[in-house]
Formats: C-alpha cells, structure tokens, sequence
C-alpha cells in the first residue's frame, strides 16, 4: 500500500497506471504532471489523478512511489528535474520499451537515488494514444519485464514485482541487455521490415493500386507499420545497436532464401520454409498461454 | 446452368467450388478426381462429388465445365491428360495462385481449347487444407481475379464472370502479367519476408527464447511464416522474377531506414514512418471495405 503516486506523464500508460493501482485499492493518493497542462486537467476531471502538479518535480514532492511515462527520449530530462525531491524510501519506475539507455541516463543523472528505481516495460499498449483512453485492465494478463540494475535495492525490485502481480500482470526479470536484445528481435526489427516493406511499396507508380488488391496475408504483416513515428523514431534510436544486428540476421537469412528462389532449387527451399513454418506453427503468445491452461 | 463439372483436383479449393455450385443450383453433376484415390472416394462420401473418375482424363469426359484445382506445379501436366476431351464449349478454369507461368503451360499445351480456358486466382483460402475442409461459403464475399488471355473467347470469360458472381465473389479482371506483379507485391514477398525473418531468429542460438517474450506485433508479422511449405516453394518460382524484383524495392526502402537508424538522424527517420503509416493506416481489405459500405 502507497500513499502517494508521482505521476509524471499522464497519458494511455501513466493513466492506466494510476487506474489500476487506485482500483486495487493500492494508493490513496495520485498527483500527475503532464508536459501539456490540458493533459493534467483532462487527466484530474477523468478521476486518473487527483491533483494536479504545476512541475515534475512537484509531483514528486511527498510521493512514496513515482512512475515516469514519458516518451523514451525525455526520460534523461524527467530525472534531472525529480531527482532532488527523490529519496531512498521512494519506489521510482519507468515504462520504456527500451531499457539500456534509460539505465545509463538513470546512472548518469541519479546516482544516490539508483538503489529506488526498478526499470521497467509493460508489454501492453492500444492503437489509441491519450489520457481519454486510459483503463485499469489494461496491464491484466500482460507481461511486464522488470530489469533492475546492480545498484537497485532487492527491496525496491520485490516491491515493483508484487505490485505489477496485484494490477494483474505477470512479472518477468532480465537484464537491461537481454531485455534490448530480445526486443529487438521479436518488435523493433519487425517494426523496421514492416515500414519498409510499405515503404518498398510508396516507391512504385503502382504501389497504392497493387496495395487495392491485398487481402488478409497483407493485412496482418503490415498492421504494424501504420505504428506511432515519434514512439518508433525514438525506440530504434534508442536500441540501434541491437536493432541492426538483428536487420543483419534478417539480411543473411533473405539472402539465401533469395539465392534458392533465383537459382530454381525447389530442393534447397522447402526446407527453408519448413524451417520457418516449424519455429512458428506452434508458437503462442506469452499470455494467452498461461490463460490456455 | 452447367449439365457437368468435371473437377480436376478435390481439395479445400476444388471441393469448396462444387459444393458452391450445388448449393447455388449451377450445375447437374459434379465428377471428380484427384491424384489420391483416397480423397477421391472422400470427396465422394462428403457429397462434395458425385461420381469418381479414374483418371482426369474422365472427369473431363461429357463436363461443359471443368475446374483444375490442382498444386500450380502439375498444371501443365494435367491440361496434357485432359486436352483431347476438351471441346470449344468446355470452360475450362483453374484456382492457381500465380497466372504467367499457366498462362504460358496452357499456350504450349492446349492449342485449339485455348478460347475455353479462362484463368482464376480466388483470394480465399483456410489455414486448413483438404476436402473435409470444403465451404459452400468459402467465396462469398472474396475477390476472384480472373486473367483471360489474348485467345480466350469473350464469351467464355463472361460466363466465367458470371458463375464466380453467381458464388458471392467479387469478381476483377487483369492481365497474367499484372496480376502476378500485383500478388508479388502484396503477397508473395511478405511470405519470403515472413520466412526469412523466422530463419534469422532460427540462426541465433537465443531465438527460441526470444520468442517466447513476443506480443501481439510478432503474432500478426509472422503468421504468414506457418504456410505451407510445398504450396509456397510453387509460388515462389513459378512467379520468381517479380518476387525478386519487388525483394529489390524492399530491399533498397530497408537500406534508407537502416542508414537514418545508424547515423542516428532522426529527421530523416520521422518522415520515413510517417510514409509507412499514412500509406498503411487507411487501407481495409477489398472485400470488407465493400460491405461496410
């Protein structure tokens, strides 16, 4: 139990957030910050928050537990303008969907405060951006990928774990690198094929009228690469490393795909695709895994 | 109103053609064949045939109608076991998923039946195959593109166009060359994409792990990756050309985004998924796009 939640950013993932966790009955108390003042209002007359802080710091000041949701690249600026008002009682946790960099700006910019963060990554979104979109479900049944650091308190790191476990989520631990590496693997790189292959497309005359003619197989590959620009912009900058090494695998595997395809070796390509077809036949989401049992 | 279809091939796409048939009152009789006599009798059993033939040759014997359901690959083959029966009323289509290289085993092979032959591609299809998975409703509301050639007879392509109506479809004429070219675009290369992708994580030795933390992004990317091997090797080189040449328009959309990525310049990254989503995010398959109308 909390008695106040610091909320810094008061959109779709800081306001469902603060829902949930006054749901469960986990803190009486929620005083938001948003970049945009009309976001802080709309955030206070939605019930999401129930004080409006005039600063980031502000929000932090007489809270026992702070959430920063801010998009990835302010995140470094958020922890300059709260870290004074920290203390080494306060629970401080993040929802990047990069973990490194927010680890090194956190290691840079806190320093004494480092022992009370518990990076952290929901795996949970919606289409829809916003505060007016905020919902206390939506991290039940989601994973969420805690990676505390070498200078995080266990203490710090089993009270983020218990309290994500009583919104409903479940809790996974990795490193910062293994985090990034997995990700990007399994999102950021299908993010950058994905804008691509559409980009591939806006490059011939007739993209838009072989796009007219695409059924369901098209659909679902490319749903991704409608995804927000300044939320994708900053992830592969963030993860770039990772991300290009993945594009790398990617490129070897096309590569001899292609060279099978070019060279006529029916003999060479169908094992090839079993290959793909064996990895994801029987793959199924994490969640709906555990709800399957 | 057909007396007889002489069905070449009694899988999901075959079968479901003559229970679509029966069930719209088109057609008297439906004689069957397949490769396995297995499925032949299955077929049979189903009510999905009427009688058995022995060989394709017979299923063509007497039919005003015959549809070639077979893998794209034997096409040339079976138009040889049937060209002798065939006669300048016989309409004669096929369901393969590429046009060009039927187009050109029908001019080699067919000859003087070459005014009956009306090529089809219906974009429909289950991640299910084989008859007992035959749908009377399996082309309701799904594009069928058909590709007359420059010998078909205007009057069996309209008759064609009729009959695929007749079954709910709607119904799109091109030419082989740019139907292929479209479905290499918005078909072909996400498959060899959506392969090729699974066999860079089947290249690293944490692979498996990786995917075992994927979310919704991943499911909807790679889901295209679970086909069937022996349909897609067809697919591919029987259309390789324009996979390639749209692999080449893919490839080189990559390369831009990966060097914005890797000199970290956002300002070039930010318009370059701003292209992808305002490209991706209005589009809505053909089909369903009509009937929200």
């Amino acid at each position: 139990m909390f008695e106040q939640l610091g909320l810094i950013g008061c959109g779709l993932m800081g306001g469902s957030f603060a829902l949930a966790l006054k749901r469960a009955g986990l803190v009486k108390q929620v005083v938001g910050y948003s970049k945009s003042p009309t976001t802080t209002a709309k955030a206070r007359q939605l019930g999401v928050i129930d004080v409006e802080a005039p600063s980031a710091l502000l929000a932090v000041s007489g809270a026992d537990i702070v959430l920063v949701a801010v998009p990835v690249a302010a995140t470094e600026d958020t922890f300059k303008a709260i870290r004074h008002l920290l203390t080494p009682q306060t629970l401080l946790m993040d929802v990047g969907s990069t973990k490194s960099d927010v680890v090194a700006a956190a290691q840079r910019v806190l320093r004494d405060h480092l022992t009370g963060f518990v990076p952290a990554h929901p795996i949970a979104g919606k289409e829809v951006a916003g505060v007016e979109h905020a919902d206390a479900d939506l991290y039940v049944n989601r994973q969420v990928i805690l990676t505390p650091t070498e200078h995080t308190s266990p203490t710090h790191a089993d009270r983020a774990e218990q309290l994500w476990r009583a919104l409903g989520a479940q809790v996974l631990r990795m490193s910062p690198q293994q985090h990034d590496a997995t990700y990007a693997a399994v999102s950021h790189l299908p993010h950058l094929l994905a804008f691509a292959y559409i980009n591939g497309l806006a490059s011939q005359p007739q993209g838009q009228q072989f796009m007219a003619m695409a059924g369901p197989g098209f659909r679902d590959f490319s749903r991704i690469a409608a995804s927000d620009p300044s939320v994708w912009r900053d992830i592969l900058l963030a993860n770039r490393d990772e991300v290009l090494a993945q594009s790398r695998h990617f490129r070897a595997a096309l590569e001899v795909l292609e060279q099978a395809v070019s060279e006529q070796r029916a003999d060479l390509l169908v094992p090839l695709i079993e290959q793909a077809r064996a990895l994801r036949s029987p793959w199924q989401m994490p969640a709906t895994k555990n709800t399957d049992d």
